[in-house]
C-alpha cells in the first residue's frame, strides 16, 4: 500500500510550535521518522491557525525537500497555498485535494498538467458528502469523466471516499467500504483509491483510536484500498497494513514478512 | 458476530490431557472462560488421537452441558461420533460439518431435521478445496440447492469458505473474502457465512499468528462474515471483532463500546 505520512500537519501541537518558531529540526525529524517507519510520501498541511499559510507552506516544503526526495502531498483547500507548495517540490507532487465541484476540479487538473502531479479527489461536492455508496460512486464517476476528458491517465488519480468519524456518523463506514470496492468497476484500468484514515476515529475515546484505525484499515484493504494518509509511526497500524496486504497477496509470505516489507527498497 | 469458541479440541495439549484423565474441571473451566470472554457457542472436537472418539465425545458433551446451556458445535468427520454428541445436547446443536458431497450432505441434513440442529457446510467436495472464489461459490450453490430441496430454512445453514494457511496457500485468502461477499447473492434471504479462523495462521511464526488472525477477521467481517470458530480468550482478537462489527453498524457506537458489547445479554 502507498502510505502517505500524516504527521506534518499544523493541527498537531508539536508541528504548530515548530512552524511558529521556524524550527527546521523538528519538521525534518518528523519527516525522517515517518520515512523510517514506512511512509512512501509525506502529507504537508499548514494547519488551521497559520497567519500566513502561503509563507508557511513554502517554509515547510523547502525545509522537507532539503532532507528527502519522497513525494510530498500538498494538503490545502486554498489554491494559492497549493501552488506555492507545488512550485517548490523536487519530486512529482500530490495535490490534496480536489472534489467533484467542476470549477475546482478543472483548476486542479490544470495543476496536475503543469506540475506533473498526482491528484486526490474527494467524493463530495457543494451539497456535501453523500450518505451512501451510490451517491459517492455517482460523484466518483463524474470525477473520472472529467479527468479522462482532460486526457489525464487514471493511474495519476486517487479517489477518496471520505470516511467520517464513527462516533458521530456510524452509517458511513460500510458505505465507504462499498465505494472502495465498486469504484474499481467504474473504469478499466480502474482509478486508485485512498482514505484519510485517522478521520474514522476522530473524537472517539483515546484508548480506542488506534484500534478503530487499524481495524478499519484492514477492512478497507480487504475491499481493495490502494493508499492511505495515516500515521506510519503507529507500529500496530503499520503491522495491520502489512498483514492485510499479505493476505491480499500483494507481497509474498515468509516468516519474517513484517521485517521484509519494512526493508523493501530502502 | 456469532462466536464459536474453538478451545475444547483434543489437538490442544491441555484438552488432550484432560480427556485422558477424564478431568471434568479443566474442560468445564475452559467452557466457562470462553463464555466469559464472549463465546456464543462452544466447538467440541475430540482431537486426532482419541482411542474411542465416540465415548470421548459423549464424555465431553455431558461434561459441558452440566455447566452451560450455550449451543454446542459437534465437530467431527465421523457420523457415529456426531450423532453420539448431538444426542446429549440440551440446546439446539450445531453440526460441524458437512460439505458438498451429496451423500454426506444428505445424511447431515437428516440429522439437522432429527435434532433441530444448525449445519456448517464446507465449500469442498471429493475433488478437494477449489483454488478460487468461483469454484467455492459453485459448491455453495449446490449446497444451498440441496438444503432448500429438503425444505430446510437457510437461516439454519452456515457456509464455510475454508480458509487455508497463508504460509502455504497464500492465494486463498482473497478468494475466501470474495466468496463470503458473493455467497450472499446466491439466495434471498441469504445463507450465513462462517470461518474456521485460526487455520489462516496455522504454521505461521508464533509471534505473528494473533496478528494474522485478527487482521483476516476484520477483513472477513468487512466482506460480510456472520460467524467464526475462533479463540474468544484472545482479547485482541475479540477487540478486533467487536470493532469491525461497530464499523459495519451492527451495534451502536458509545465510548465504552468494547465493554458494552461484552456485557450484552450476560
Amino acid at each position: 500500500m502507498f502510505v502517505i505520512g500524516e504527521r506534518i500537519n499544523g493541527m498537531f501541537k508539536d508541528v504548530a510550535k515548530a512552524i511558529k518558531q521556524r524550527d527546521k529540526r523538528i519538521i525534518q525529524d518528523l519527516a525522517k521518522q515517518q520515512i523510517a517507519c514506512g511512509a512512501d510520501a509525506l502529507d504537508i498541511n499548514v494547519g488551521p491557525s497559520s497567519d500566513n499559510p502561503k509563507a508557511t507552506m513554502e517554509w515547510l516544503v523547502s525545509t522537507i525537500v532539503e532532507i528527502t526526495d519522497r513525494p510530498l502531498s500538498i494538503d490545502t483547500t486554498k489554491l494559492d497555498v497549493m501552488e506555492a507548495g507545488l512550485r517548490l517540490c523536487k519530486t512529482r507532487p500530490i495535490i490534496n485535494s480536489a472534489n467533484a465541484n467542476k470549477e475546482k476540479l478543472d483548476v486542479c487538473i490544470s495543476l496536475v498538467k503543469k506540475y506533473g502531479a498526482s491528484l486526490i479527489t474527494l467524493t463530495m461536492d457543494k451539497s456535501g458528502i453523500p450518505q451512501d455508496a451510490e451517491g459517492r460512486l455517482e460523484l466518483a464517476a463524474k470525477i473520472i469523466d472529467s479527468v479522462l476528458q482532460h486526457g489525464i491517465d487514471l493511474s495519476d488519480i486517487y479517489i477518496d471516499a471520505v470516511i467520517l468519524p464513527v462516533n458521530v456518523a456510524q452509517v458511513h463506514a460500510k458505505e465507504v467500504l462499498k465505494t472502495i470496492k465498486e469504484c474499481k468497476l467504474l473504469a478499466d484500468p480502474p482509478p486508485k483509491t485512498i482514505l484519510g484514515l485517522s478521520n474514522v476515529s476522530q473524537g472517539s475515546i483515546a484508548s480506542c483510536k488506534g484500534l478503530i484505525n487499524r481495524t478499519f484499515l484492514a477492512m478497507a484493504i480487504g475491499a481493495g484500498l490502494d493508499a492511505a494518509i495515516m500515521d506510519p509511526m503507529d507500529k500496530e497500524l503499520m503491522d495491520a497494513a502489512i498483514t492485510s496486504e499479505l493476505l491480499m497477496e500483494k507481497h509474498i509470505y515468509c516468516d519474517s514478512y513484517l521485517e521484509a516489507y519494512r526493508k523493501r527498497g530502502r
